[in-house]
């Protein structure tokens, strides 16, 4: 089903696994800081890796889900939760590199999820919110299992927002037929390079509004 | 979809709208509270307003469901959860007010949520409990997503119990062809009356039993 | 649905509702502890039985999932929670017959979900990974319901393990077609006796590792 999806639009399914295990990376990471056990870690790590995917197969009716039936993902999940599992120590210290690999993993599921979502008959808001949940929703259910409140809710970065306007340039190109490749591959590079720049340039999201209404 | 539902039941599709609202703004307040950022206000406001809805349609294989697909319902979540980010400090004094819309939307979305579920073949107790998971889901995914544990689980009010007595009653007359459109109505303002009766008279449910058979 | 599989492979039904029975009273035990109200203690009951069987449902397209579709299992689910809701003092003290009689559950849940994934038509990995959701969904569900971290995850004991070797075997000797009735007994049997075995010898799950890699 994936597989269908990469070969029509020629993103290398090379980044879509890099993207698996850099969010496996980052689950099993969560795990090991909640001491859970080396069972527990790879499920946090298969969670945080595929969980976006999960989400958007459900939601469009995709099922199973690739995040259980294919076994490719799946063995890139639990190598990501493995490799964290034995290297963490080391892996914290390259933190700043995780959250670039993590960016382009974003980038790269927004707009997948996007266009499976256009794929199976979703309306074009439909599809665009699929894309954004296929970006961020690996990183909310690890959240969930380890009864956090979800990151991308609460820390002011500039994470879900360039997901959101790279879901939606994706749904406004292809419905005027004129995304192909070359604007797939755009996108996916201007979500990344967005996410990157909010990063080094620390924009951030507002919080609770404090302003003149409150009075 | 949602559409056509309410087209069959002539229940004023201004009155569903008015309760995504209501549910976004509990939703957006519970985020205020959370101190998330104004993308995690909207998304807990969105999850408030829609999570019930969601949670039917993916429970019935109505997928995409209408949390994600259909525009008026997103964008009416959204200012629902707008309103709230900027008049939060005014709008928590008007509370009582919150609540009595809140019971109005419990009761709209059991009925409706109900009739979906008949409508998408489900049998009869499935369809009375999705109209309830219908009613209540948007706040558990709200506590959820806030790391709580779902207040309609622990509060002790009469909050599921009026939802889960008119969702029955919707099936039992619907399954014997007498619920038209006056049965839809008088049952929303039943479940309503109820709901509002417990407010006031603060009758409760009890919590773990202490009695006899615990000595 | 459910009905179906169980006349197929002869496991006694009487078993799955007891495991529903016994998922339910783990499930409601949680929700005295954390002082829910009698709604919700029910509701963490439902939850705890019925909830690995309805998101295998979920992730095999089997909707509405046996969970709210099937009165049997819900009036047991619903039966086994008032149970613990009355008698929750005594019980307690019968722990360790409660966590022998929850070991019979899951390998029953296991199995049959493995099963009831090959009958929809997953993949042999979906149809395992689905079956050992089955096993461990019902706890995961009822910890994320009372805001826990999901036992499962995090405490060091065999429980999915057991669960993986039985929904494993099931998938590979149903994929030679020599699984039949036999079979299907005799992994049930052995995933009961891995999980027993386990707790009485104290076998364990390691935590993160501090190894070599780690300096």
């Amino acid at each position: 089903m994936m597989r269908d999806v990469i070969t029509e639009i020629p993103l290398e399914p090379v980044l879509e696994i890099g993207g698996v295990f850099v969010g496996a990376m980052a689950g099993a990471l969560a795990g090991v800081r909640k001491q859970l056990d080396a069972f527990g870690i790879l499920v946090l790590g298969w969670a945080a890796g595929l969980g976006g995917g999960m989400l958007r197969d459900v939601l469009i009716g995709a099922v199973p889900p690739v995040g259980i039936s294919d076994w490719r993902f799946i063995v890139t999940a639990v190598l990501g939760g493995t490799v964290m599992y034995f290297f963490h120590p080391r892996l914290e210290r390259a933190r700043r590199f995780i959250v670039v690999l993590d960016a382009g993993a974003l980038a790269l599921f927004t707009v997948v999820g996007t266009l499976k979502g256009l794929e199976y008959g979703a309306t074009p808001v439909a599809a665009a919110l699929v894309g954004v949940m296929t970006g961020v929703g690996g990183g909310v259910l690890r959240d969930l299992l380890t009864a956090e409140v979800p990151v991308v809710l609460q820390d002011r970065q500039l994470y879900a927002t360039p997901a959101l306007l790279g879901a939606t340039l994706t749904v406004v190109l292809a419905e005027q037929g004129v995304l192909g490749t070359a604007g797939s591959v755009a996108i996916v590079l201007g979500v990344f390079a967005l996410r990157v720049a909010a990063l080094r340039l620390r924009l951030s999201v507002p919080g609770p509004w404090r302003g003149k209404a409150g009075l």
